[in-house]
């Protein structure tokens, strides 16, 4: 699903869709001497402007730039809903992406004052504040994962044709609907993105999820990057109750889990997996 | 080698020597409901001062804090010269450090307005004009790098023990002198940093070597990490002429290496190698 066939005209804002070629063949020499062909992955400036002003040059893989500004714009907290967005225009001629409020004239100098330079594979800024948000986040307690649904969404992952599978240097998030009726489990992913950081990723799937009004509450946001406190924030922050990552974690990103109320789960590949915080939520 | 150890009184800056303990334990539920304890990675905030004013929090390990905030500073050209530092102060009891100019009243805020979030696997920030620095940069000619010191390396980065074997979620980078002298090779580690995030670790690195006025001319920069733009104009900037990684690269990294005529190899590991640039350094 893209965002561009979800959100129609007049419901959404007016958008490109000008996604780049996610890899490049260069030459290298192998550990033989022998010369070979190998597929690396784009890497791309994106400077972000919001009603004309720059606001941040993101590293980009350049896969879902709108969805990204847009989910930039949400996870910083800078924007409160995508109502208030009427137009994002990427244009790779110049490396940019313009973001037009409907209310216009938006200014965040005060706002992006003071950084935290984050733990984030990839963009890595939360902006002032940011920290003493998660104090609010209350996330569904209803919500369920089974063991099942999770190999079901493991799985589904793993079958995925990548960019990382291709080229490397990538981190790939997803955002998934798994059920188990009690005699069969399933795993829809709804979207999947690669980035070369993997805080892009995170903010292009927030992008994609505020076009197509998702909502997280009933959803599991996979990873395969680590589970640092930026990210452990921005899942809490989308509303998803359920965290999986490929990796593992830092000892922060576990204490707001905790703090949150986050089922988290890490080093899950195949049918191996480690359940941190929120088991009350996990069917085993 | 600790920078403590080599900046003598008067020579260099007062330093703390205010390293955090690297893991934690935690429990976990398995796969098989197995109730486990596991090791996992620190992450603290520490937010920097420069001469009382705020700059910038990094999340980090905590492994060489004072190294890192130097190492940030030289990075992202805030100060140029070890010189010009008086003191470095961590205190963990505020998650802070201060760092005292000999001038005194640095402001950064101009400098510091446009901001770059890159594709960091961590802080991943690049003040404005980093970008165009690159132009100016040309890397040494004569230095030799042989495929037997390459082995040399990556087989004492391998034997190395690390928080990554214990905790994984942390990225290691090393700063390596190789020798051949055509019967036999060896490298020495001049200092090995781990962090969660990989550009904290280089910049930790940076920041050893301008306190121990190490120059990179002769040297070899090793890293877990991706290479992506950023790592590579880091290391460029810190005047190394060779960058090696375990992992692949970004074709941003590519394109700035070959810019820069830096002898760069990824996917190192074991035996195995790709040299993508600057092969004229490299004996095979």
């Amino acid at each position: 699903m893209s965002a561009a066939d979800a959100a129609g005209p007049g419901l959404g804002p007016a958008l490109t869709s000008a996604r780049r070629d996610p890899t490049f063949e260069v030459e290298a020499i192998d550990e033989h001497g022998d010369r070979t062909r190998v597929s690396i992955a784009g890497e791309h400036p994106l400077t972000l402007y919001v009603d004309k002003r720059e606001l941040v040059t993101l590293m980009t893989l350049g896969q879902a730039p709108e969805a990204l500004a847009l989910g930039f714009l949400r996870n910083q907290r800078l924007v409160e809903g995508i109502d208030q967005i009427a137009a994002v225009h990427v244009d790779w001629e110049v490396d940019a992406v313009a973001v037009t409020t409907r209310a216009g004239g938006a200014d965040y100098s005060a706002r992006t004052a003071t950084r935290t330079v984050t733990t984030g594979c990839g963009q890595g800024s939360v902006f002032g504040g940011l920290m003493e948000e998660i104090e609010a986040i209350r996330l569904p307690q209803d919500a369920r994962l089974s063991r099942r649904g999770l190999h079901a969404l493991l799985d589904a992952v793993r079958r995925r044709e990548t960019v990382y599978k291709q080229a490397g240097a990538v981190h790939g998030c997803a955002l998934a609907r798994c059920r188990d009726d009690g005699s069969e489990a399933s795993a829809e992913v709804l979207y999947y993105v690669e980035d070369v950081g993997r805080h892009n990723a995170v903010d292009a799937i927030a992008g994609h999820m505020w076009l197509d009004r998702v909502d997280g509450a009933d959803k599991v946001f996979y990873t395969t990057g680590r589970l640092t406190s930026e990210m452990v924030i921005k899942c809490a922050q989308m509303g998803v109750p359920f965290l999986v990552s490929r990796s593992g974690l830092t000892e922060m990103g576990y204490r707001i889990a905790r703090q949150v109320g986050l089922t988290m789960i890490g080093r899950a590949a195949n049918s191996r997996f480690l359940l941190f915080t929120g088991e009350a939520r996990f069917d085993r």
